[in-house]
């Protein structure tokens, strides 16, 4: 079988630090090489794989000013569709851009919706809903509008995120500082509930982070730790005592809380979008509804088994399930 | 010849204020439609023509906040490619987009390049230069990496810009408020040389109108009127002693200094881009490279022979010499 896997270029193939889509991506596409699968990755040429990797995006447009992000995504997507024919099934990480081209070609078409920006972007999906075979990451993130081949939760390669039974006394934050992701209510309930937190990721909203976010950074109650990314990132989510998801929109997936998972650190979640698919309230973490709740649930966290947490991951979200649901997918399609 | 004309979804097709890719599209295609091409134009639903309209965009999204750009223009592309069969030439209007999908079908696209944003953008049209003809608006704008077709002049139709044999006594700045056109330089130098300056056009960057601009408009000296379309187009232009265009970027054409000199007002040009393709020092008017060189060259203004310059219009840059030239170019890809 033969796979074109289009992965988006804003990082590289796997990212550096942040890139949820393009880590996904990768991990899809190291383990169907280990299936044997034949997997020509396309991403930015600077990206790395143990499949073909065909490029020509000279390097990721998060990361490089030079590059024009729409003069780039152009060049990427018409490279994996003019080399369709190459091809069994061209699988489309890379949001809504690649749709208009698949009718243009006989080659099937997957696409993994990894989120909607915005509900403004849901027409080109409709457009595309009797053309494309469209992949939800979570139940939550269905829209009802479209038609599904399949929800495929994301994987992780529990080796890459040593089991850690003990933990530490520090929440933690890890994500994007951005509005979404609630770093500030994590501040709030970490203050409330006496205890010190720490802060990884990536700032995506400079004026949130100047206003809500780094005024309470004083390297000790409060500590940030920058984007954290490798061997680091597994330490960090692992020596947590709880992860605090506080989020304000409906995250389709988290990858940070289902690695977090698999450290052996619980999670507390505001409960909506994909967190009740992959938190069990009282089991792994907790579901909550403000940032009261989440105090409380730290006061609580004493009751989560660290062992339940790797275990659930182990069952639910590792990334040989989600290769061989995607396998199981392409077969389908090929009849 | 049965042709796809795609316009930008910017604006509506024709404008109704600014939109010139748009308008040319527009007059392109309604001189095509004259001459028995039958001209498919794909363009907003609100636009209007005389030949046939595809449309899928409901709404121009400069004029329509529910409407994303990339959305519609991914939508909107790939309406004329699943439908290359049916024509002989797909006309692109529309930037670089429609370029990446030139490969994946038999016909042959044509792409007027309406200008360069950044250099940034110029590896997708270096991608398509063997695959794509391109029809370059000026000498000027001729991009030493990129093969052309040929050099074909935007026209307008005289008939829409009545020649005034007098004008008056105020200059005009007629463009949209933005540094690259100017509208500061020509406050300066209308100031300097005692007339009054009427302003009209479009705001586009708010930061700058407010700093540099606004603050001149007193509706005595310098009078803002705001976008100004339709018939009062004409009547602003012609009723002017002068266009004052003191660019401060190498315009690759400028739609209204032929306007300006169709309607018989004389133009006073910074010496760039196209400018001098378009005027002809001394005769319609001044190429120069200061305010100051602006403000004399206005002291001669008198100089000028207003029927000059609507005579130079009139051979040179008509859209029924803009059609010709664009129909040849299509006899002689179709062999």
């Amino acid at each position: 079988m033969r796979i074109a896997m289009l992965a988006p270029i804003s990082w590289r193939t796997p990212p550096r630090h942040y890139g949820p889509w393009e880590m996904v991506t990768s991990l899809l596409t190291e383990a169907l090489v280990a299936r044997g699968v034949d997997v020509t990755l396309f991403a930015t040429a600077d990206s790395r794989t143990s499949g073909k990797l065909a490029a020509v995006c000279p390097a990721p447009y998060s990361e490089d000013p030079a590059i024009d992000a729409k003069v780039w995504e152009m060049l990427h997507v018409a490279h994996v569709f003019e080399r369709a024919g190459e091809f069994d099934i061209i699988h489309n990480q890379a949001d809504f851009v690649p749709l208009a081209f698949s009718r243009l070609v006989e080659t099937p078409v997957v696409t993994t919706i990894h989120g909607f920006s915005s509900e403004r972007i849901v027409p080109v999906f409709k457009a595309y809903n009797d053309r494309v075979h469209y992949a939800a990451i979570s139940d939550a993130d269905r829209h009802p509008d479209l038609r599904y081949a399949a929800t495929i939760h994301h994987g992780i390669r529990l080796e890459d995120f040593p089991f850690d039974p003990i933990g530490g006394e520090d929440v933690l934050f890890f994500g994007r500082i951005h509005p979404d992701k609630g770093a500030a209510e994590a501040i709030a309930a970490a203050r409330l509930a006496g205890r010190r937190l720490m802060i990884a990721g990536i700032v995506q909203d400079q004026r949130y982070h100047d206003e809500q976010v780094a005024p309470a950074i004083d390297n000790r109650n409060v500590i940030y730790r920058g984007p954290v990314g490798g061997a680091d990132r597994a330490k960090t989510l692992g020596s947590a005592l709880a992860l605090l998801h506080l989020i304000n929109f409906d995250e389709p997936f988290g990858l940070s809380v289902v690695e977090a998972l698999a450290s052996g650190t619980p999670v507390i979640a505001f409960n909506r979008g994909s967190m009740p698919e992959l938190i069990d309230d009282g089991v792994t973490g907790f579901l909550v509804d403000s940032v009261s709740a989440a105090v409380q649930a730290i006061g609580r966290i004493g009751e989560i088994d660290r062992a339940a947490c790797r275990a659930a991951v182990s069952a639910r979200f590792t990334v040989d399930r989600m290769a061989d649901r995607y396998l199981s997918l392409y077969r389908t399609l090929l009849g």
